[in-house]
C-alpha cells in the first residue's frame, strides 16, 4: 500500500502545476495499464491517494515512484500488505 | 478505508481465543459475500488488517463493525476515500 | 467532519490576501446556501475552521473542497460521521 | 466540541456493560432535552462521539461530563469552538 | 489557557522584526490592562507565552488575538480551563 | 507549569477511590496555604489539572508531588515557566 | 526491516517467561538457519530487536512472524528495504 | 545518555514494591561507584530519570540495564551522544 | 537540561554561516568559564546540542538562550531536573 | 543504525542536484570500502535508507556524517544497536 502527499509550492506557475499534474495523470494510466497500479483512491479534499501497487520488490517499487513526475514534491509512505484468509479462503486466521 | 487492529487478553483462554477468531472468520465471509467487504488485506506480523468497505452511508459502517465477534477488542481508523480519475477516467486531476 | 487549517504566506501581498479570504467567504456562502455545510465553527484564534458537511459522497466533498479559493494553502482533514442514538432516537447504544 | 471514546473492560460482565451503555442513552437524553448536547454524531466502528455542547462555562461542563454513567471509562478531549462568520453572517473573515 | 509560538521569517529585516516585537508588547499591555490576560508566563528560550486569558467566550477570544500584530506568524493553541475546588473551596473533588 | 492526570483503576473499589480524592484535596489546600500552589485549573471532563506552581528547584518540586495521595496514578508534565515583561514590566521583548 | 518489541504481563510467573525466552531464541535459530533472517541487533536496554528478513512476500513474512512463540505479546514494525546502490553499485542515485 | 521511566503495578503490595526501591537504589551505586553511571538526575514528579552512562558498547549497556532490578517494569530511551567541542576545546564547530 | 537544534537556511551564504558558527562557539565558551553550561554533549550526526545548563531560574535561562547568536535560528526544548539520590546519597528514592 | 532522509529544495536547478548525489554516492563508496557503512537499504520511493554503520564511537559517527556532501539538508536519526545472541550464539536472551 502507497500513500502519496503532493505539496506543490504555492509560488509555482499556474502553466507549470497544470502540466505537471497532466503529466502526472498520463504516467498514472500507464502504471494502471502495466498492472503495477492495482486499486487507487483519492483522499477527499487532499492532493494525496492511497492505493494497492503490485511491484516484484521494493526496489522496482522504487524505480516506479522515481518516475513519477511529481515526485520531488511528494511525501511517500510505504507499507506491505500479506493477503488475507477471507480473499484466499484459508482458514487459518491467526 | 477501514483498519482494524485486535488486541486479546493475553490471558485469554486458547479455546476461547479460537472460538473468537473463526467466528470473525466466519462473518467476515459473510460481509464478504454480501459485498461489503470489497477487498481486505492483512498487516503482516500483526492482528489487524486494512481493508476497502463498501457500505451506503457511515451508520451502515457503524452497524457492520458492530456485528464483528472481536469488535469489543478492535482498535478502529476509518478514513473516506474518493474515487481517482486513474480509476473513473476523469480528466481533471486536482 | 470536515477540518479546514489555512496557512498563507506571511509575505503574500495584503491585497491578494484580503481578496483570497473575501473569495473564500462568497465560496462558503454559497455552499451553506447549497446545504453542503451543514453547521461550521472557527478554532478560536486560528485561520481554521471545523465543520460538518453534507455530501452524496467523497467524490463530491473533493470537488467541492476543491472549488474553495484558499483549498492550495489549506490543510485538510475528513472524518466520517455516523448518526447518534440521542439525535435519531434509536435505542441500541452500542 | 466534546470527543468522548469510552474503553470499557473487555472483563465486564455482559449485564454490567449493558445497564451503563443504557444509562449512559438515559442521560444523554436529559442533556439533549436540557439543551446541553446541541449536535452529536457517532465515530463509526468505535464506543466514541463528537458532539457540539453548549454550556455556561467549563465549570458547567465539567460538572455535566461528570455526571455521565461512563465517565470514568472515558477519554475526553475539549475543545473551544467560535461561531464561524458563515453562521452569523458577520463581513471579517479573518 | 492560551499558548502562542511565533515564527518569524529569519530573512525578515531586523527593523521589522523589532517594531512587531514592540508593537506586540503594547498590544499586550492594554490587554493586560483590560484584564483580558490574568496570567502570562514565557517559555524560556523560546519567542512563545503560555497564558491565562480571561474571555465572554470563544468568539472574543478570536478577536483579540487576532489583534496581535504577530498573529500571522504564531502558532495558537487553546485549552478550555475550569476552576478547581483548590481554588473555590468546592468539596466535591471529581 | 504542571500537569497532573489521574488514572485510577476503574475495579478500585468505590470507598477506596472516594478517600483518596478527599485526601488529595486536604494535601492539594495545604499546598495553595503554604504558597507551593499559586494557581490551579481543571481540565474539564478529566480528573486532572493544570497549575502554576511555586518551589525553590525542581527536588521541591519533585518531593511535593510525591506527597499526593494520588501521585502513584498520576501521570506528571512539568514545563519551567520564565516571567513575562507583560507582567514585569520589562521592555526587552526577546 | 522487522522491528519487534516484546511486552510479557510482569506478573508471569518466571519460570513461564524463562520457558518462553528460551523457545523463542531456539525458534529464532531455526530461522536464522533458514535464512529468514539476515540481520538482527538488539535495541539495548529493551526486550526488543530490530532485523533484516528476507521473504518471498509479505504472507510468508506473516507466516514465519506468526510461529514466534513470544508473538502474542509483541508489538510488530515492518517497513520495506530496497538495495541501495552502495550495495548493488548501480550508478543512478534517486 | 539513558531514560529510564518506571511504572509499577498500582496493585503492587507496598513491601514488595519498598524492596525493589531499595534494591534498584543499592545496584545503581554500584554501577555509579564502577563509573558506568556518570550522571543522573531526576525528572521531577515521576519514577524516572535521565542520565549520562558511559559503557564501551550498546551490548555491555544492555547487559547493565538488564541488571537493574526494576528493570521489568521499566520503559528504556537510549540516545548517543557524542562529544561538543565546548567540552573538547575542538575549534570544528559544525 | 535543554535541547538545541539548529537549522539554517540551506541558502545562507557560506561565509555567514562559518562566522555565525564561529560566534556561537565563542559565546558557549563564555557560559562554560561562567559555569552556566555544565555539560553539553552532542547529538551525532545534527546540528543540535543537549546539555545541563545551571541558572538561577526560567528568566535567567531565558536570557542567556536569547543571546546566543544562532538563537533565532534553534529549535529549544527546556527540562527541568531535580537531583537523583544516587548523587545525592539520599536515602528515599521514590 | 542511521536514518538519513534528504530533502533538496524544489527549487535547486538540476545540475546542481545531480552533482551533489553524485558526489554523496562516491563519498558513500568510500566509507562502504572504508568499513563505516556494513550495511545500507534504501526506503522505498523517498530520498532516504537506512543503514548499519560501525564507528568508534559518536564523535567519529559525527565527522563522518558532517563529511556527506548532502549533510546540511538531511534529517538525521541514530539509534545504537547491540548485538543480538542469534548472532552471537549467546544462551543469555534477556
Amino acid at each position: 500500500m502507497v500513500r502519496l502527499e503532493t505539496t506543490l509550492p504555492s509560488g509555482m506557475p499556474e502553466e507549470e502545476r497544470a502540466a505537471l499534474l497532466a503529466a502526472e495523470l498520463r504516467r498514472g494510466r500507464e502504471l494502471v495499464a502495466a498492472g503495477t497500479i492495482d486499486h487507487i483512491w483519492r483522499l477527499p479534499g487532499r492532493l494525496a491517494n492511497v492505493g494497492v501497487w503490485s511491484v516484484a520488490d521494493a526496489d522496482e517499487l522504487h524505480a516506479v515512484l522515481g518516475s513519477l513526475p511529481l515526485w520531488r514534491w511528494m511525501t511517500v509512505g510505504v507499507e506491505a500488505l500479506a493477503s488475507h484468509p477471507l480473499e484466499t479462503g484459508a482458514v487459518d486466521s491467526r
